[in-house]
C-alpha cells in the first residue's frame, strides 16, 4: 500500500516553517506497512489545494493529510476535498454539539464560524477529537483512502494513535518496516560510508540512510518484510557486520544518544562527574544534565573563560597558564584534575581550546581543543583538530569528544586502547 | 510568478529526514519576487519522480528541484526530466574535464560512473558547479523554467547564489516579499496572538505567521509589494502598533535572538557577568557563550548539581540551604551574589529549580524555579513556574527567563518596573 501525505497551510510555504507532523506520520504509516511515496506541501488556496488532492488521487491508495480545518476563512480542507469527491457538506448536529460543550467548559461563547467545524462532508466517518474542536474525517472513494486530520501537532497525534491507526492496521498488508539506528563518533561522513558500504552488498534488501549530525553520524538501516523474527535477526546480523569496521566508534546500535551511553557507564560503574570547561562554554555540562536522574552521577561543572576563574574555580595554577598558554595539553588536564578534586568526583573532565572564530594564530588555529581526563591515578589529555569554521559546530564537537573521551575511559581501559 | 520546489531522495520519505534546502530556496525565490505555492518531496524511482515533474509543470512557472543528480543508479533527476521534456541526453566534453580534473586533484581516479554526471539533455544550460562534481542544469520548455540543483546543501546554495538568482532576478516581476520578524518573551502564544491580532485588521495586505519556539514566540508579519519605500514604512508602523501591546515582553522586531540583544546591552554598558546555576545544567552558560566574542563580557559559570558544589563554587553558605532549600528564593540570589563575588563580574544571575521529571513536591512542583540577580546595590530573586511536562522544556524556559531578566535590568529599572 502506498500512502501521501499533504501538509495544508500557507505558514508551511515560507522561509521558517517546516511540515514536521509528516516525520511522526511516516513512522506510523511504515510501522503498519505503508509506504509514503509521496509528500506535498500546499497553502490555503482552494485552487492549488485541489490540485495538490486530486495528483494524489491518480496515484496513493491511502491520502492522510494534516492542517486547514480550523474554523476561519482560511481553513478549506473540508470544504476542496469535499468539492473534489462530489460529497456535499452537511451540519453534523452531534459535532457541533461536542464544540458547543468545548466552549461552555471554558466558561466562553461559541463564535458562529466554529459552526464550520461541524460540515461533514456525505459519507464520511467522523474521528472524534479528544484535544481539540476540529474532528478529523475518514473517506473512501473508488478503492482511495482519504483521512483528514488536524494540523496542531497534539491533536493530529492522539486522532492517529486513537482513530486512523486501527482502521489502517486492519486493511494493510502484513509486511512492515523494520530498522535499526546505529550511531558511530570521531569519523567523518565519508570515512563512515567508506567503512560500511561493503557490507550494503551482502543486504540487497536493506535500505541504508546516513545522516550527519553535530552529535555524530548515523545510519539508519531499513527492511520491508512479512517476517519479523527473520527481519530483526537479518538486520542483528548485519548491524554487527557493520560494526566490525567501525570499531570503538560504534557508540549504539539501537539510537541511543552518546548522553545515554555515558550516563549507563557512570551509574554501572558508581562513578560520579566533574567538569571545567572553557571552549565548549557550559555545554558539555548541559548534555551531561540533559537526562533525567543525571543529579546521580554529575556532581557540578565550571566554566571557566577567564584565566582567573580557571585558577579560582578549578585549581588550576596561575604559573601552570602563563607558561604552557590557557589552551594547552597541561591546562586541559590541570581543569580536569582541579575540577575532580574540587567536587570530590570519580572523574573529572577538563576542556580548553579555541572554538573561533576569532583568537586563532598560526600556533593555535580555530579548531584546536584540548581536553583532559582525571581519575584517582591520575591525569592525561587528547588534542583535537576541528576543522569547522562555525563556532557552534566546534563546540558541538569538542562537546561530543569530551563525552567519548569518557566512553572510552570505561569501555576501553588504557591498556587494550586502540587509537 | 510561481514557483514549485520538488525535492527530490528516498531519504527524504522517510521518519528521520526533513527536506531543509526547501527554506532556503523558499527565501531567495522570495526575495526576487517569486512565490513558492507547492513545494513536493518524491523519492528516487523514476515513475514518482515522474508524476512530481508532469504535476509541477501543469501548474508552476518556475520549478526549481533538488537532489537525484549524483552518479549511482539511485540518481536518477537527469533521465527523468529528459525523458518528461522529449530531450535527447548527450555526453558533454567540458563537464567532463572538469569532473576528471577534479579527480586529479585530490589524486583519485574518476570512477566509470561518473562520466553519468557529465550527460546533459538537448537545449539545456549548464551551470558550473564550484564545490562538487555533479553542475545545475537549467531547461526551458512551452514558457516553464526547469532548474535542477544537487541536494549537497552547500552546492545547492552556491550554484544558486551565482548561478540561477541573476538569471532568474532578469525576469521575475518588480514585486517581492518584505518581512519583519519579532521576538517575545515570556507569554504564551495565544496571548501573543490575542494581543497582536486587532492591528493585523488595520494592514490587510499583510500575512503574519506566528511560531512558538522554546525560546519564545515569533511574529513573521509579510508583505508582497512592488515599492520598497512604501512596504518598509509600512512593516515598521505595523510593527511599532504590534509592540505596544506587548509591551516590555517585545525582544526585538529584526529577529535579533535573545542572546544578541542581552550581548549587545552587556557591551553598551561595559558590563560583565557570571552565572550559577543548578536545574538549567550549563544551559544559560552555553547560551551566554554561544557568540562570538562573548568573552567580552562573559567571566564564567558553575554548575552546582550537588549542594555542596553551591557552596565551594558559588559560596552559598551551608547554613543557608540547610535552612530554606536548595529550591528557594533566598539561595538563588545567593548564588547570584557569591558567583558575582567569585567572579569579580557586574552581574551575577543564580538559577535553582526543579527541572523533573522527578524531584517534585505539592510545595515545590516540577517546573518551579527561583532566578537571582545581583549588581553592587544587592541581590534579588524571581519565582517562575513552568508547566511544561518536560525536562527540556523547563530548562529551556529558565534559560530564557534568566537571559530576560539581564535584559530587563539594563531596560527597565525597577523604579519604573511594570509587572
Amino acid at each position: 500500500m502506498r500512502a501521501e501525505i499533504i501538509a495544508v497551510g500557507s505558514e508551511l510555504l515560507t522561509a521558517e516553517r517546516l511540515d514536521t507532523n509528516s516525520l511522526f506520520l511516516t513512522a506510523e504509516l511504515n510501522g503498519i506497512g505503508i509506504r509514503v511515496v509521496h509528500k506535498a506541501i500546499v497553502g490555503d488556496a482552494a485552487e492549488e489545494m485541489a490540485s495538490s488532492f486530486r495528483h494524489a488521487l491518480e496515484r496513493a491508495d491511502v491520502i492522510v493529510s494534516s492542517g486547514g480545518l480550523g474554523p476561519t476563512d482560511d481553513d478549506r480542507t473540508r470544504t476542496t476535498v469535499a468539492q473534489l469527491l462530489g460529497r456535499k457538506l452537511q451540519l453534523n448536529q452531534g459535532i457541533l454539539e461536542k464544540i458547543q460543550a468545548r466552549f461552555r467548559r471554558y466558561n466562553r461563547p461559541m463564535p458562529e464560524i466554529n459552526t464550520r467545524q461541524a460540515m461533514v462532508p456525505e459519507g464520511a466517518i467522523i474521528l472524534p477529537n479528544p484535544r481539540g474542536t476540529a474532528p478529523g474525517l475518514w473517506l473512501e472513494s473508488n478503492g482511495r483512502i482519504v483521512v483528514l486530520l488536524p494540523g496542531v501537532p497534539t491533536e493530529l497525534r492522539a486522532l492517529f494513535e486513537c482513530e486512523v491507526k486501527p482502521r489502517l492496521g486492519r486493511i494493510a498488508p502484513s509486511e512492515r518496516l523494520f530498522t535499526r539506528e546505529l550511531r558511530v563518533t570521531g569519523l567523518p561522513e565519508s570515512e563512515v560510508e567508506s567503512r560500511v558500504s561493503p557490507v550494503y552488498a551482502l543486504y540487497p534488501d536493506v535500505e541504508v540512510t546516513i545522516l550527519a549530525s553535530p552529535s555524530g553520524i548515523q545510519l539508519h538501516p531499513r527492511l520491508w518484510s512479512k517476517d519479523p523474527v527473520q527481519a530483526e535477526r537479518l538486520l542483528d546480523e548485519m548491524t554487527s557486520r557493520m560494526g566490525l569496521p567501525l570499531g570503538e566508534h560504534l557508540v549504539s546500535t539501537r539510537g541511543e544518544s552518546m548522553e545515554e551511553i555515558v550516563a549507563g557507564l557512570l551509574t554501572e560503574n558508581r562513578a560520579t562527574i566533574a567538569v571545567a570547561e572553557s571552549c565548549t562554554g557550559g555545554m558539555l555540562a548541559e548534555h551531561l544534565t540533559n537526562l533525567a536522574g543525571s543529579s546521580n552521577y554529575f556532581l557540578g561543572g565550571a566554566v571557566c573563560y577567564s584565566n582567573e576563574m580557571k585558577t579560582t574555580l578549578a585549581r588550576v595554577p596561575a604559573q601552570l597558564i602563563d607558561a604552557k598558554g590557557a589552551v594547552s595539553p597541561e591546562v586541559a588536564s590541570a581543569l580536569a584534575e582541579g575540577i575532580r578534586k574540587e567536587a570530590g568526583a570519580t572523574i573529572g573532565i577538563g576542556v580548553t581550546g579555541i572554538a573561533g572564530p576569532g583568537g586563532g594564530t598560526a600556533e593555535k588555529p580555530v579548531g584546536l581543543v584540548y581536553i583532559g581526563i582525571a581519575d584517582e591515578h591520575g591525569a592525561h589529555s587528547r588534542e583535537y583538530r576541528f576543522s569547522a569554521a562555525d563556532r557552534d559546530r566546534n563546540r558541538q564537537m569538542a562537546t561530543q569528544a569530551a563525552l567519548d573521551l569518557v566512553r572510552r575511559h570505561f569501555l576501553f581501559p588504557p591498556a587494550t586502547k586502540v587509537r
